[in-house]
């Protein structure tokens, strides 16, 4: 990989599970090969992968199917983010010897640390880590774009900065404003706000991965200049499934796996405890949106 | 343990890190005795022991050394919290086959689950473990007094609630109010309204690890309706060092490792990262402040 | 107004302000006699009025205007929420001599005094207003479900709890669930759910007053159940203005406004300070959108 | 007022209360000689005298009284802040007319419009208002240390940053760090550290005025670099008061106005709804802790 930049739809992968909760790993292959088959810049192992409910073998399984499958084809980026610092530098260097080529790490802490925190995880992976680093920040830890220069001007490996605090448009748009120079922005929310966030300067997105043709062919369009084209495409299938992927606590997870089971990428759309319960009327209402695409 | 009633004094055990940040097993036996010999009720393994920035492998050998060195002079409560539903019933069982005496557990999550998600992982523990359970609600993850309440009526092994949602005090008054007559409620916030939360009802608190003869002394004050002596005890000594411990992010780990480690009960006050960083002022302060007492 | 049901479209008018800021009550009639001529079901002065930006006496006149300009053929809605209960109690019973036909309150405090603070607030408007209230749940002052209904069952007069704690479809399953037999529960986020909502036993939404015509049909649609014609109405014009008014800050005030000045309804777009600014880029996503409908 | 500096102890008035709840002016009156008789260096009328449960009218009236009682000996301070800009000029104007010497302001808003918001606030009140400025930092509407270098560059009026988002001690360092060159920085949370945000660049404190006298010697101890001194007056008066003042919701009201009228300086301790209720548990302990004192 000599041309790390981060840009364009890196899907995050699901973990596919059987109907016992284990997981599928030839779904994986498939869903890889869906994936890149439509395109996508790069693939990322990270919170839409459910991965804070895998075991430590879990991940690494995961990560290594993931690159063996990929082979190349594109980046693969993991998320190594920890409540401990040598946690973080131990699954850090884990990823890094199984094959990823690049890690994502927002500044996970159970006690009131703040962000800056983070440049002690940084001195200390240069040891070990060569791969360069995006930076998240998430609703659950916030990173201003004041704190995301200070740590870039610290740690110069850091690549790109993937955006979650809501509302990301704004959020997009401060970090432009503060660190473009240095880092890609990339959006979040999802993709509910990809277009908005490309024309403030984000330069890519991580999405679920049911629907890759889908966010290809919207970046390309936006890449062409083609916007209103882009948003038709873009209102018509992505939105209309982020809308319902919202509306109530985790069931994203739900409605992206029962996407690609309807598709046949996957052979189960079972999502691992906890997570919120689809009552019978939400079931219905997935349904009757997935029969209008699938 | 026939009578585990957890109620009185369970301090968190902090764990002791030497300069380079292992584990240093004998400070920990150490520890054990000096609380024991202080007349704790039980003692914990949970946030206060930096428990999240432990290892598995780690967490196994704290307990492990924990369980025979106290070698059932008093209860050992085990946090085997974790943001994945199989997860939280491995360290569960994990934590059972090596000897713990009950589990605290709160409804992590990295996504909007609910409280009522524990349901589930109660239903899984009923098939893999026999211990009694200790509900926690901490400010990450809020519980109120109805969803207590709900899942009590649903998993009866359930023992007691530990309230951390600030403010404790009317917290203790609300959880006392629905779920007394089912459950012991145990105090928050370090002990710092330990007097006040036992008089409504709180009949336990699980303060950190560094002051036990003072935590048990007042305890006992509380329980011979000596409410003036416990409490010029409690200003003098707790609560004294409860404010300084307060003021600053994560630093009561620094303060109250600071505290043993000048008592000579640990060899080391080293706290793992991430933590906040202890400037010139701060450590001043701490120092002007156990100069008083030790 | 002897059938106060509070169920079906009751927009919130937005206040027409003119360039220089001050209210443009020939503007606010017209949008009065636009919303009623679309067929709503009652008509609020609230937040999406920026009431909260609004003096006394200029309150108390956009009320006067409305009453008189509605007459009686809707009902007319006056949040009436203050952080002091006399101030609240004050503005009740202006609003009431003034000609609202009900108020609706939500617990606001500037300190943590909790929503069961508003039961001395009901008891203490019984003795000077007989209006039926709608309580609001919003995310500044959330309310559960379990208080709501603590609340109803000590004041009787409560007739609607209106939902905004996003996400809002759950927290209309956990309303109906506990209070339904005794409250018309209504949905929020300005209507961007209100098929599901529906779905789940909400009779009511409150959206902003730019697009009338089009909740009224989605309405219609649902009573009839002809829920995929609402649908594609929804997704096509709602949906599409509702995204982009929730993209940053408070640009939903500038969207809304915009609108109705292009539809000819108000004179000015002007929303009062503090507001966030609209830059070249977002003014022109406004109006990329705006030129498909109007 | 030659020498605003807004240094030292600036005590904020409770509104005193009748028994029915109307306003006592000849309390406010001795209130004022108290505190002033005292050596306090200036006093203000903000958040701690229920201000947002004050009608207009009643603002102003506590206000001039509070103005004319005071005559000079020490510079009044007055909140001015409100949720729609319009609103805050117009206060700031009254109460620039009514003789206050200094306005305190922070970005209170219902909306997500940023702090950033104020500086249309600041620009409009320069057409109007000569007085310094007091930011305000609030937990209800944080301001970061950049935003506020942000903000003072701008509005160079800006005289002073009052800090109360939590933990202060380490949000006093950042400020400090960042702007004490241009403001002077003051402490928060009720005084309770007091000490340590002094240690940190802090030069004043806005308690409550219920112990003026022993805020006055402990600040004067600090100056005189006699910190031990200081430090055994504050454990033994002022903490032990603000611990109990901040074990439930609001009750720092009525710990505050409970001592003004032990000590015979107010003749009702009557605390505006909402609040919350003081329990027979809870009026005891504060019976127990004034019974030591006064």
């Amino acid at each position: 990989m000599s041309q790390l930049n981060f840009q364009g739809i890196i899907p995050i992968l699901i973990t596919p599970f059987d109907a016992k909760g284990g997981i599928d790993f030839d779904s994986l292959q498939q869903l890889i090969e869906f994936n890149i088959a439509a395109g996508v810049h790069g693939l990322g192992i990270a919170l839409g992968s459910e991965i804070f409910k895998l075991s430590d073998a879990e991940r690494d399984q995961v990560l290594k199917v993931t690159v063996e499958t990929v082979n190349g084809r594109v980046p693969v980026v993991m998320n190594t983010s920890a409540p401990g610092t040598d946690i973080a530098v131990s699954l850090s260097r884990r990823a890094q010897d199984l094959g990823a080529d690049a890690l994502m790490i927002y500044p996970m802490s159970f006690m009131p640390t703040g962000p800056e925190s983070m440049l002690d995880l940084f001195d200390r992976l240069d040891a070990f880590v060569t791969l360069p680093i995006i930076l998240q920040d998430v609703p659950q830890a916030p990173i201003g774009a004041d704190a995301v220069r200070r740590i870039v001007l610290h740690a110069s490996r850091t690549a790109a900065i993937k955006v979650e605090t809501l509302p990301t448009v704004p959020q997009v748009s401060r970090m432009a404003a503060k660190v473009a120079e240095k880092l890609t922005v990339i959006g979040g929310a999802g993709g509910s706000y990809m277009i908005e966030e490309f024309r403030r300067g984000a330069r890519g997105t991580m999405p679920f991965c049911s629907q890759p043709e889908d966010f290809v062919a919207v970046w390309n369009h936006l890449l062409d200049g083609n916007e209103s084209t882009a948003r038709v495409l873009f209102d018509d299938k992505i939105m209309a499934i982020n809308r319902l992927a919202a509306q109530d606590g985790d069931i994203f997870y739900h409605v992206h796996k029962q996407i690609l089971h309807r598709r046949g990428i996957i052979a189960n759309a079972y999502v691992r405890s906890p997570t919120c319960s689809i009552d019978a009327i939400t079931q219905r209402e997935i349904d009757t949106l997935l029969d209008q695409f699938y």
